[in-house]
């Protein structure tokens, strides 16, 4: 057997492993009771320690040195997977076993002391645990940058997009840090006045409702569920692709919508190649691909005004809402409301890259060193007055609302908001090439869209590094217009 | 670090990957879309092998030897750990590796197989993956009979139940095949007839009920979960115990029967000793002490007329049921009503041990290449008219009814009936220490046999074997008697 097709053995057990882990969190999220949570923990904790194990096998690195001087033998995709297999590899062993194990205790504590201290809006008790995770990240970024080549920044950030670098970030996030905050004035002058549409919507007709609008966007539940959990989130794999909402009886559109945003996120996994499941070739591109595709279907699809023609009779069938509040135009202008607030998971599209200018410039200055973790609350306060002119009464609204520090992920903000860019250049270019998808919309029918997003982003899994992605599917480079073009065009026009 | 204290924690590992696989094999039957599943074979394929890859490791054997060396040091417990690792590595090593991954892949496919053959009533359907299922089973029967010195079906049976043998199952069963045909035949003729009680009961009433009364029994829902799968059974860990039912709204008994049954089975496994949880000595003695505690609960206790003048004013409260027919008295007579069927999970407990009788003729002589699989369906439809009087008039209500082959687990039927001969032996054995049992069931005050249960039978795990474990809890040998005894009280007298 080759060098190369032993390594595809290899990396298929450790894909195993990780599918059985993405059912295990899953689980956790969705269906584990309390009292299971420690044993999982251990549970999780072995099989992360057997898959890593796998990866920087000693003679996992010979099998890739080996591979590479077959390579010539190997066909594009076999090329691109050897390519994959070698990135998880170098980065795996770029840091030190026992940073591994610092980190994982590091991170468990601060998840621990945050859970606490977000609700009692109690920052000083998380700080000694956060400067310890940001101590460590620190560390693992510049393990990783020396092994990479990479400055530290882009040494996370390249862990959840691969190929993207801060100075790509930067071009997009300071020129929507220039232009956003005077357009978020002009578009809350121009807006009506909010209309809150009472309820009670049941939980159930929700939840019919959500299942009717996945199916017909491509969700195939032979392949996948919707479940319930804290956190709207999309897990599970490819071929069984697991889903969860909340529901609030007093307001549909928000779990609606969250249910909708999963789809997206469940389409591209579904659609992932099939002939490489197990593979690294086989897996998503990155965060901010993921996010593009969760938003292209939530924002640039179904909160559009040719989705409310198709959602109004839905709501009337599935809520009997009726009424002026419940036509398509005031569906509509209700789905593209903006408001400036302290939260990020519920922000509008307009407001939200705000929010991520302000974690991706603390996160930059912390890892840095050139803000101290003492002095977070202040430098929020100071950011969100700056970006979003309010300032949150506390900690809780403030730098306490979020996971992401606690658990380490540096770097991962910035996906949010190229994945909104990435969304609405995508779809420009999929209506573009396919005059079929907007009247689609409108009908429901959503066929169209699937088909260009499966040829032109999901068929290709990890082949193409990112920006080769989007030059093949766009026929440009990743470019921040379309995403201003967008706002203007919902917003002011 | 001594050797024994480094095999608790490579066996801890182990455990943890043993618990993943509980977990994703709970889902798989009560969660998992019918697309996922060739994805989940292969995750618990490679689970599989990654949990015998650390029993059969080199440094396992030697470590054992070692700690072999330095037992004098251990204390009972740990003793009785040592005692069960090295059963454990005997048991794994005696495998080809390739022939466990070949069964994880074989009873994964048959199992899909057998979800739509079932319904179908179609055996060619499923009769190729089940002879490959067998032929696999034999070489591992073969392979564990060399290693253990045991006969091939005795290397099988051991498996569920550590020590039994076939000459024990022998010494139960025939005694009990020529004894129950005519018992069976007098009590029909003493039986009053059936009197249907007609629904519907809700569902969702069904499950209420059940939940009240697994919680009433020592279910702790903060440790465990109750859901629905086509075959009712229960998996999970100890501290997160997953048990599954059906419910049929014409009919609440059978779908409450099997929860309580169930319940059983949770209550063993949450009682398992505590500070033993990731070891082989913390886990359930086998098979037949697990089915002897569902028994003890469905049988023993809630098909018990005291359990009926508890139940009765619960099933008035959660269906509205009252009159004659749900008297308690009404309500005992029919709970013990007795009839042949074709179904063994719909059996009563003076049949089922006939239809036990008849899979362990049918997989004694398919293990031995005595009975070909083709020729399944005709000896089945021969032994049903031998043993019970009755024919089934298709393989849905015959030799297709049941998961446990599909599955390779030869060697598991007879212990449902030495379950239930225990349970007749530990009942016995706890009302006489315990007086406040039976007055307590009455009352719906479970506690005082839950603790006898505990201390004689939970709490021990895997410390003792199981001739002596019956011995400490009962005073006395395994035996028929109790059971007999029980029989003729019940529906004779």
């Amino acid at each position: 057997m080759s060098a190369y097709a032993r390594l595809e053995r290899r990396f298929a057990r450790i894909a195993d492993i990780q599918g059985a882990l993405a059912v295990l969190s899953w689980d956790r999220e969705a269906m584990m009771p309390a009292g299971g949570a420690e044993a999982r923990a251990e549970q999780m904790a072995t099989l992360s320690e057997l898959a890593h194990d796998g990866l920087i096998a000693a003679d996992t690195g010979d099998l890739l040195a080996a591979a590479e001087a077959e390579a010539s033998g190997l066909n594009p995709w076999q090329s691109a997977n050897l390519r994959e297999m070698q990135r998880e590899h170098r980065r795996a062993t770029a840091v030190d076993p026992a940073l591994v194990g610092a980190m994982a205790r590091a991170t468990s504590k601060a998840v621990m002391v945050w859970r606490d201290a977000r609700p009692a809006a109690d920052f000083k008790a998380l700080a000694p645990a956060l400067a310890e995770v940001l101590r460590l990240t620190g560390e693992q970024a510049s393990a990783l940058g020396s092994a990479l080549e990479l400055a530290p920044y882009d040494a996370l950030l390249d862990g959840y997009e691969p190929g993207l670098r801060g100075a790509e970030v930067d071009a997009i996030l300071l020129p929507l840090a220039d232009f956003l905050p005077d357009f978020l004035a002009e578009v809350e002058q121009a807006q009506a006045p909010a209309r809150p549409r009472p309820g009670p919507f049941p939980v159930a007709q929700q939840q019919a409702l959500g299942r009717l609008l996945m199916a017909r966007l491509g969700f195939d539940f032979s392949h996948g569920r919707l479940d319930e959990s804290a956190h709207p989130f999309c897990g599970g794999i490819a071929d069984d692709v697991r889903i969860t909402a909340r529901y609030d009886e007093a307001d549909a559109a928000s779990g609606l919508m969250a249910i909708l945003h999963e789809t997206g996120h469940a389409l591209y996994s579904a659609g992932l190649p099939k002939d490489w499941r197990r593979q690294p070739v086989g897996q998503d591109r990155g965060m901010a691909l993921h996010e593009s595709q969760s938003l292209l279907i939530e924002m640039q699809v179904c909160r559009s005004r040719p989705f409310m023609t198709y959602l109004a009779p839905l709501l009337r069938q599935h809520f009997g809402a009726t009424g002026a509040d419940f036509a398509p135009d005031a569906l509509y202008r209700q789905a593209i409301r903006v408001e400036r607030g302290f939260i990020r998971v519920d922000a509008d599209e307009v407001t939200y890259p705000l929010h991520v200018v302000l974690r991706y410039r603390l996160e930059r200055a912390l890892l840095a060193g050139d803000l101290a973790v003492a002095d977070l609350p202040g430098a929020w306060r100071d950011g969100m007055q700056e970006l979003l002119g309010i300032t949150p009464p506390d900690d809780r609204l403030g730098c306490l609302q979020d996971i992401h520090w606690p658990i380490g992920a540096i770097g991962y903000f910035p996906c949010y908001t190229l994945g909104a860019v990435l969304a609405a250049q995508l779809f420009q270019a999929a209506t573009a090439a396919e005059p079929a998808i907007l009247p689609g919309i409108e009908q429901g029918d959503f066929a169209p869209l699937l088909g260009w997003l499966r040829r032109s982003v999901h068929g290709h899994g990890s082949r193409y590094e990112l920006p080769e992605l989007v030059r093949l599917a766009t026929g440009q480079e990743l470019a921040l217009q379309p995403f201003l073009d967008h706002l203007q065009a919902r917003y002011l026009s």
